[in-house]
């Protein structure tokens, strides 16, 4: 098969679309012949060396895709060749096949195709997890989310609002704070010409964020804290603006709030199982409904990965940005 | 009545044991005629001038006690005069007596003195709300405990015990060490002469604590945040050791761990009313059975107040210091 490869790290043109040997499902694992994969920022971090697959992964990048199943490996039950599935994976996802454990499995939601299906199990599981999971949002509570636009921003959006939260969003520009509006956001905030922390505090009455959702990491901590509602919880998930912050522990006793930071693909397998079950019980209905849909910038080929990371880089996109085979 | 006042904040001296106006219980509150009341460090903070009692509390320190309703105040349901109680307080508990809402109180548990009963409200209201409510502790899970011989500490170690937890504990002489283990800790480790982060990580096989009690905050943040297992939680209710340090979200997520904070005294009466429900569902009836029991280092006449705040200030006492009306 081919798979993008990364012979030496570097910027967008290390990513070479290559003949690799076939991947061969494991215990419990099927075969997936990708229909298509997307972009996520850990794939930059990955083309750049900062970020190892975990050990046992598959070394190419991509950490979901859709497509057909095409065999199954020894005891992987529930799944039959042909079923159109959609996948969380650890990595190789940018490739013509990818070996997946079943737990990490989800079926195309009826009305989508399968290409489109691939925006779906990173964000997916990651706002779920992280939004509903580990910080309990709830009906008429005030999610932030931090990127709105992104593909993790779009789907915390209407996410929150399928479950009657009101949602806050920062964004870089008008075009992106209208597409989040557009989706049902109900705070926009231009994070280049207003102060986060004073746009939420008007906006709720001065009861603030109860749930924020973040990307930016050291560089936000202290203002996500000053935004954060008595009872608050702070969900870091990314740290573009570093790592290591001040952090006031009576601020935080204060307001008895919470911060937690999560990833997903280092997670083990049982827990990984256990999220992906979750997302299917909970939010594949509100996708079949057509409450909640993948928000997709454009389609590239496989081949065209560079040019994919140079977009997702470039930070102009809305949404996710898919590869296709 | 009698009660400590603060005429000018200052030294354990500053204590004034004075004739005062008796309260008057409120909508919904009763009067409790004082048997005991017990030292928190939150009472020495108070009499320093640092930390006033919030909105609507009773200016006396002292926030539990124990004694005998002596009245209902108007809508004052499912309590009778004449009930012995225990209740957790914003304040006032260093006086003949206080008034209480009645979602703070609890029934003296079958088998204690009425005295006794003075040196549970707090540290199970905290104990619980944060080691499980807050932190879920969960049978085979390690709890490590700061200050393990404190009143906090004992309780923690005890209520961990009950529920199949293992326990570590950090204290300051082999004398309170002794203490620990007898009330059932595990892992124990004088913070003079060891480092908890190496200690903790010899005793579970490198699997570190999957919960942490912490009542110094700033100092211990870095090396809390080492000991921490993954999935873990730390809890911070207290900041003996500084509020602001740096924290290292990297680490936190590479864990996918949690840090929050919190305190009891400032939550709103409906958040106190579900703690204390909790408390008396859960953990009356360990309380009933001799399973978990108050541990008191002494009892001291109110009127030497001055006397058992020097020796909560001195830490050579081991659990709760009770003073007597």
């Amino acid at each position: 098969m081919r798979a993008i490869t990364i012979p030496e790290p570097g910027g967008p043109d290390a990513l070479v679309w290559a003949e690799v040997p076939d991947p061969v499902p494991g215990e419990g694992e099927v075969l997936v012949e990708v229909a298509a994969s997307a972009v996520n920022r850990a794939d930059v971090l990955q083309r750049q060396g900062f970020y190892d697959p975990p050990p046992g992964a598959s070394r190419y990048p991509g950490l979901e895709c859709s497509g057909r199943i095409a065999a199954l490996g020894p005891g992987a039950a529930g799944w039959a060749v042909g079923d159109e599935v959609c996948a969380l994976l650890a990595g190789g996802g940018y490739a013509e096949k990818v070996a997946v454990p079943v737990g990490q499995l989800l079926p195309v939601p009826k009305g989508l195709d399968p290409a489109e299906a691939a925006a779906l199990p990173e964000v997916v599981s990651t706002v779920w997890s992280n939004v509903f999971q580990v910080a309990h949002l709830r009906p008429g509570e005030t999610l932030l989310v931090h990127g709105g636009s992104s593909g993790i921003g779009t789907m915390a959006i209407q996410l929150a609002k399928a479950v009657g939260a009101k949602v806050a969003v920062t964004a870089g520009s008008a075009e992106k704070l209208a597409a989040c509006r557009a989706l049902g956001a109900d705070i926009l905030v231009n994070y280049r010409e207003q102060d986060f922390v004073a746009e939420v505090a008007a906006a709720t009455d001065g009861r603030n964020a109860d749930v924020i959702l973040d990307v930016i990491g050291a560089k936000y901590l202290e203002r996500n804290l000053d935004t954060l509602a008595v009872n608050g919880r702070l969900v870091v998930i990314g740290m573009q603006g570093g790592a290591k912050a001040e952090l006031n522990l009576g601020k935080l006793l204060t307001k008895r709030a919470a911060i937690a930071a999560t990833s997903l693909r280092a997670r083990p397998l049982d827990e990984k199982t256990a999220i992906v079950a979750s997302v299917r019980e909970h939010v594949w209905p509100l996708i079949e409904s057509g409450r909640v849909r993948p928000v997709i910038d454009r389609a590239l080929p496989m081949a065209q990965a560079p040019e994919a990371h140079r977009l997702m880089e470039s930070s102009a996109h809305i949404g996710k940005i898919l590869l296709t085979v």
